[in-house]
């Protein structure tokens, strides 16, 4: 079981990329800071777009940077891409190989930008059109469903947010990360278990809000890329704005609440979905009352700060996503209809 | 049935809008080139938020400016918005009420920035913290379903476009969309019939790329709300990094591939789809190959250019999900778990 292995790895590999790669990363920043950069560029692609998303909130949260997404086919297809000047080109991707997220670092190396790659591949040509590199070290990643991949995708965003704030209490909870990873991996056996109340269940929503919008997505992403079931990430907000509409009794919902300034909205809206509606919730949590709403309540450490939740959340969601694709009789090794490195334009 | 009647008072609501507001948003142009402004940072919700999206690639392509959509927890729950220096920083919003979008723009106001809202409301909070104002002039809508505040958010966001560029061309197909709506809008009976053979389904995917990336979204969004099945939005390119492996043999695909630079990419995926999954398709286009991949292929005129067919593109699908709604026995008018207005923070 590769994929099961790869998830279980990722406390080592946490810690093997925070003491290998913090003396780069520093060093990047302080090469960073002396441009003028007034916000971020990024691309990237389904697992690593997540990994985007947490940048999204974490650098403009804690290091006032907007960020935008980049549209990749402004680059490729239109040939038409924007002005990206004080603009950092970031672009993040496992492989490195994806053409349209490389065409978009080697237009913002040809505007004169700085460009910053976080990959898992050094030598790829991602990382030869970028000025600045993070080698995510995550090992060879075997397993088509990203879980490796990602965690240390968000710990060298995560690095690089504490490195640019020179913030000693960014790094000392940087460096708790993997012990609260490793924790949370104990619950494989209960998730295993408690799995199987959803074998039939054909569809759900995926909610989560501000750092951990990115933990909906990316839950999101591995229920449909392992157990097939349409699995359709939200804000809360955005949720309430429209989709909510679809919920009925008993409709399966599942949700990420950390504790920090979201929570309370995030609980609202599992209150209304739990008592209004009678949904059927299945909560990650580090608090008592989002966990006691859930029919399934998923565990993460209480002491976890905010910020770095998203590292140490997915990971119940990683094997809720492992054990139900085994609880509905899929491979979860080589799903249907998708590769590895996916090489999209 | 208000929501039909605003549906097919579009075209109407279109051109009123050209004739009313083309002076003032050339105006707002000429202000806004003499701001240095390096990218935009756009904030909505919903409905806007689609708006929002066609801007990213219309924006992005035709005036070469990046553009940004904002995070609006960063600026409420969070208190840590980022930095905005050389930003226009805009808001989207039908009400001009919801108080997260309202935030945004008045942290951009406190920053310095230039400030933009399109809304259907000039007395608005919004409106208030606006240095430029352009009024979408939509009238009351009425039904919970926003159909005629989205055309004509997409069609001030074109007239910025053609104002910033001063683009004779532009503007002169500005002046076809109403006709090419009215065009679209006489295949309402024709949906109708269609419609009953999806009487059935409680899930889809919506595809769509580069400008109409937009339209899958706000295709999804009407299903969602108005028909309750789950209707997910995907770029043909993310949906190939993993989603598609839920697709299997008679599985509903809905597309959007009008002609133009991503059409071949788009066809590519319908031809897939197609031949190598048997997927059920549902395609609005304006091309013969794409239509002919249909079981449903559901038209738009022909010569409708790519930049603005999201306008013309988007009522087929308006009319697919109202005619199904009625299909599946539920109130057109009044979703359930929704109201018009919802002011998230």
């Amino acid at each position: 079981m590769t994929l099961l292995s790869e998830i279980n790895e990722q406390p080592e590999r946490i810690r093997s990329l925070l003491a290998s790669q913090k003396k780069t990363v520093e060093r990047i920043a302080v090469e960073i800071q002396k441009r003028d950069i007034r916000y971020i560029f990024l691309a990237a692609r389904g697992t690593s777009d997540n990994a985007g998303r947490y940048a999204n909130y974490l650098l403009g949260a804690l290091n006032g940077l907007p960020l935008a997404l980049a549209t990749p086919s402004l680059f490729t297809y239109y040939k038409q891409p924007p002005k990206l000047k004080n603009a950092l080109v970031v672009g993040i991707s496992q492989s490195g190989k994806s053409p349209d997220i490389v065409s978009v670092l080697e237009e913002g190396r040809r505007q004169g930008c700085a460009t910053l790659a976080i990959t898992n591949e050094s030598e790829s040509s991602l990382a030869s059109y970028a000025d600045f590199l993070i080698d995510i070290r995550a090992g060879a990643e075997k397993a088509v469903a990203a879980t490796k991949t990602y965690t240390t995708e968000l710990m060298s965003v995560a690095m690089l947010s504490a490195a640019l704030r020179g913030h000693k209490k960014q790094w000392d909870e940087l460096g708790r990360v993997a012990a609260w990873m490793k924790e949370t991996l104990k619950q494989s056996d209960f998730i295993a278990q408690a799995s199987q109340r959803y074998r039939y269940i054909d569809q759900t929503v995926v909610l989560g809000r501000g750092f951990n919008y990115a933990t909906a997505f990316e839950w999101a992403l591995k229920l449909k890329e392992l157990t097939y079931i349409i699995a359709e990430p939200y804000s809360s907000a955005d949720f309430a704005h429209g989709p909510i509409a679809m919920v009925e009794s008993g409709y399966p919902v599942f949700a990420v609440a950390a504790k920090g300034k979201v929570f309370l909205s995030m609980l609202a809206m599992l209150e209304r979905l739990r008592s209004d509606i009678d949904a059927e919730l299945v909560v990650i949590s580090n608090d008592k009352r989002a966990l006691s709403l859930a029919q399934v309540p998923l565990r993460i450490p209480t002491d976890v700060p905010e910020w770095v939740s998203p590292i140490v959340g997915i990971l119940p969601a990683q094997l809720f996503a492992y054990h139900l694709t085994r609880a509905k009789g899929y491979d979860t090794e080589q799903p249907r209809s998708i590769r590895k490195v996916t090489e999209t334009r």
